[in-house]
């Protein structure tokens, strides 16, 4: 075990290079989403620009954004607006186990750690926007953080993770991208067991490629980005790709149940892995041999799905890969409003014709996307003229009501011309008409900006979330409405200023219905308790979608800000049985984050803040107005 | 509570219209496979027909079949060997537990039982050639029978009956079509406590047919045959076909893991229910809402998949349904042997093109499928001469090596074409021809008889069995040589008569292998002890395929007849966590059939015959010899 000779330094005091822990290049040794080279900034007052190269949006002057932010939340936008970060003080002394530290030195003595604050921080949140990142920016530690980060190298250090926190009543709290958004990763507050936060992301080999069955085993610390990468030089691809697809890790995937945007042709996560490989207190999960599909009583190979980090490390994945498609085609449709994109839809799923992904976004959202355009100037600012004549005037689409479906088709030649023609094909009738390709390649460029800017928006007090909930077909319009309602309701009752953002899009849609990814967001400036006021307006909203007949979650998982609604979904009995497989596979609560139905649920109201129950400090106090920078 | 006023009478004593219960019209009061007016009889001493009118294959004298099984089993199988089969003497009186007999009958006093002899025999056996259905045709009755068969009508009686079940300390066997091949539906020899079988075939309601969602919700007990009448006089369908879909239940598809042959486009069982509702004596698990798909910890509506009875009784499932299709279509392609038509299905696997239904049989299986044919006579006869020409003789197929391929294609016009054009342009680089669509559709035909034909040969003394595995792509030829192989050897060794017969199909294809469907049969006659020497074979095959890389099951599940092996499947922590799970759902083992992890595993011998450890006299004793009729 080397430890790190770093003096404990607070989270936002840190010089370009210096990393207390060494991520694939470029990623994330901050606290704020993604590449720490990737940042919406202001150019001037009336424009952003998204720094560094990674992205298509980068680099250029966005003149358009900010005037849509203020349009839509009727507040202003601008540098002025900037509030200063605040750094959270040093943490509190790490809780220190010494005869398991011992014993670990002993038993794995090339293991590295690391406990400055600043690896602490990182390792004891997740991407929360308001709890985690907010919370952070002003200044306020969570209540309770990781004493100590872990970086095994292999399985046989995990063991010894395992096997020497049950020995010595030590907690792990496994650790992928960092990027859940259910307060999965933060601690109990009142844990006083040591806390070890186990960060897998060294652990990220390609351990082999088979061709003949149609598989890639992998360590489960390698993350989306670098898989596919290694795969396409094999001319190969799993096909899942989440939106956190760059930073997140496959053991991630697993734990939360993720779902992946060209689901349609390759499958959610869990028809994606064939095996995966959980270690817990009591041995290992694992099936024997690796199968295509198998009926061998209930399928222990499927519980690590949606553990949430409560069961053990996954360690080990197999993973279906499939040739990289012959053909890569985008398109994109606009209809003239909501419901008809959700019938076109619908008749497209009735036609069992799957396009690798197939999206739908409310008129919010597309014009999100429009806003994110570069200035255009010559040909291409007639083009764009001449189009907005076309769709407004000619085919008299409102600017305001019409919706915008973007589409991904893979697979052969033939196959894709074939899926192309039938999409073409519905859409005449529901109104709808070609966006061309590369509008389509654009909706899902965009996808990749919004955690970025939910960190600018936050910067200059304009608080952000994004919520999901799978529903059946008959149920999104009063889901979409209801909560629409209710935000504007509970943002008025509230006096926040302006009015709120909210956003959606259908991003997966089945045979049952759909999956809706709402994106909302308010202003916090002015508000006693922005956290607070916006903790009740989130809550509420889950519970409306509830209400109107959707699931708690379509692939963010429970985590700890949905584990009070878990007895909504599921039955006494079936929390009992979860409970039991807990204490059977982890008997002295190893894995102690207390996710789901792991956590404590006998008060709603501790369990919808990710932290815990412990005093929640109103951002306000930290951000006394707002001062310019 | 209404009892029945039969007299006990033996299963082989029976008239028609004699039915001590009301299963669907015509189904199932004997202990054969499927419908009583179809059976396989002589004709004459060369030829058999098979009764009835039920089948494209029923009515026609059929003279290929027995010599083509003379020539593989190089045993003579004519009317001279039929052999008479003996009635189980009276059951010991049925274990009476009044106390809860007296609740019952006050909790739900509507509720239909039965105990009469021949309905407690024919629920303590699922369909077992060997186990159950041979052993009972020679006057074995199980060691231990069901004491009682309840009936209930709706979710009122099953929750009365889980209740009182568990407060009176009886056993419950859930009991769906009776098709299980496990031993799943045996009573553990050694149960003290009153067993009472729930027969869920009253509970057969179409509930709620929703279009706008693509879903029906379901009573349990309906049949596949029942629900796909019922789904296509509304234009859908679950898609959902098992071998068994004529017998089998929608519950009991859920508790053994099912898997249909058009799976490729419909999903296994898995993916065609949305949710199930599982009555346990904790009470209900089942997930609110239905949803297409959701992330809300570990799955508690997958629990009952693979249940095997184990944990509750399933009532109520939500199953996908889709229009029917425009177009169904069927194809037949001959490769000149097994390993050509592996690499097509590969070839068409990595292509993404999925038919509904896609299946390779090997030469035996091609030859037995060809040996059903009708007496051909003029242009049929000339046609299909010239075929055998063009295929043994321009071709030089070998019709010892060749293989058959046949196809279900399903879907708009446009995709089945485009389909077509992928599956007949893939052909050619495995040297495959087709072979028509009506030899397609024959193929299938042919996979309705075979139970059919396991109940004819046992009467003439050949004992068959079939059994199945998953199998990565790359374990295909090892599995199936070796299987081969020890089979000839063991057959050898015992002094088997004559040949084994083995037969074998790829039945389904995955992108990570298949699922290998195996037919075994071997003469019984002169053998000691004909039960003990098909077990030990067969349980060697399984051992056989595991060692070469196959699953212990694909769809069968592991019933009582698999258990020996769980251990080689699954890790202990993985079976410790099932048992707990078991535990927290039914702490009293009310659901006490002793599948799977569930049953004692501590003496492989102890677990490889369904029934149990106790004695199996052999049939060789209720045989003396190959009598005539």
């Amino acid at each position: 075990m080397t430890s790190s000779d770093r003096s404990p330094e607070s989270a936002s005091q840190r010089a370009p290079g210096d990393r207390p822990y060494d991520p694939a290049p470029g990623q994330r040794y901050s606290h704020l989403w993604g590449y720490d080279d990737t940042r919406f900034e202001f150019v001037d007052a009336r424009t952003v620009r998204l720094t560094g190269s990674r992205y298509p949006l980068a680099g250029a002057p966005l003149p358009h954004f900010l005037p849509f932010v203020e349009v839509l939340l009727g507040v202003p936008a601008g540098p002025e607006q900037l509030q200063e970060s605040v750094r959270p003080g040093p943490l509190p002394s790490p809780v220190r186990n010494a005869p398991f530290l011992e014993a670990l030195r002993a038993a794995a003595p090339e293991l590295r750690t690391e406990d400055d604050d600043l690896t602490r921080l990182i390792h004891s949140h997740g991407q929360l926007s308001v709890d985690e990142i907010y919370r952070l920016l002003g200044g306020v530690a969570p209540q309770r953080s990781v004493d100590l980060v872990a970086f095994p190298q292999g399985g046989d250090e995990v063991h010894a993770l395992v096997r020497l926190a049950d020995e010595h009543g030590v907690v792990l709290i496994p650790y992928g991208g960092g990027t859940n958004v259910s307060g999965a990763l933060s601690c109990p507050p009142d844990e006083r067991r040591m806390i070890v936060s186990v960060d897998m992301r060294q652990m990220n080999r390609v351990l082999e490629i088979d061709r003949v069955n149609g598989w890639v085993v992998v360590e489960s610390g390698i993350t989306g980005k670098d898989l596919e990468a290694h795969l396409e030089a094999e001319g190969l691809t799993t096909g899942h790709v989440p939106d956190s697809v760059e930073f997140s890790t496959v053991g991630g995937w697993i734990a939360t149940n993720a779902s992946g945007m060209k689901r349609n042709r390759y499958g959610n996560i869990e028809e994606v892995v064939l095996d995966a490989v959980l270690v817990t207190p009591q041995g290992e999960v694992r099936t024997n041999p690796v199968v295509p599909r198998s009926a061998t009583g209930i399928q222990a190979q499927r519980l690590a799905f949606g553990s949430e980090g409560g069961l053990g490390i996954v360690v080990r994945a197999v993973l279906q890969v499939w040739p990289l498609p012959e053909v890569q085609r985008y398109a994109s449709f606009v209809f003239p409003d909501f419901a008809a994109g959700v019938r076109y839809l619908q008749a497209v799923q009735a036609t069992g014709v799957k396009p690798a992904s197939i999206r739908l976004t409310n008129n919010t959202e597309f014009r999100l996307g429009q806003s994110l355009g570069r200035a255009k100037t010559g040909r291409a600012a007639l083009t764009q003229t001449l189009t907005n004549y076309f769709l407004t005037r000619v085919k008299r689409f409102d600017p305001e009501r019409m919706v915008a479906c973007t589409v991904v088709m893979e697979g052969s030649a033939a196959e894709v011309q074939q899926q192309a023609r039938s999409l073409f094909g519905l859409l005449k009738a529901q109104g709808g008409l070609s966006g061309g390709p590369s509008n389509g390649r654009r909706g899902y460029a965009v996808t990749f900006a919004i955690a970025y800017i939910r960190d600018f928006l936050n910067t200059i007090g304009i608080l952000g979330e994004t919520f999901e909930t799978s529903a059946p077909w008959s149920r999104i319009h009063a889901i979409t409405d209801a909560v629409e309602a209710e935000l504007h309701r509970m943002c008025a009752e509230r006096g926040v200023a302006g009015r709120p953002y909210l956003s959606f899009r259908i991003s997966q849609s089945y045979r049952a219905g759909v999956c809706i990814y709402f994106t909302m967001g308010l202003c916090a400036r002015g508000l006693d308790d922005p956290v607070a006021t916006f903790h009740d307006i989130e809550q509420r909203m889950r519970e409306v979608v509830l209400e109107q007949g959707g699931s708690l979650s379509h692939h963010h998982g429970i985590g700890k800000i949905r584990q009070a609604f878990l007895p909504q979904v599921h039955t006494e009995a079936s929390i009992d049985a979860m409970r039991a497989l807990k204490r059977s596979l982890d008997p002295n609560d190893v894995f102690g984050a207390a996710n789901h139905a792991f956590g404590a649920q006998d008060s709603p109201e501790a369990t919808t803040r990710a932290g815990g129950s412990g005093p929640v400090p109103g951002l306000a106090a930290a951000h006394p107005g707002d001062e310019a920078p």
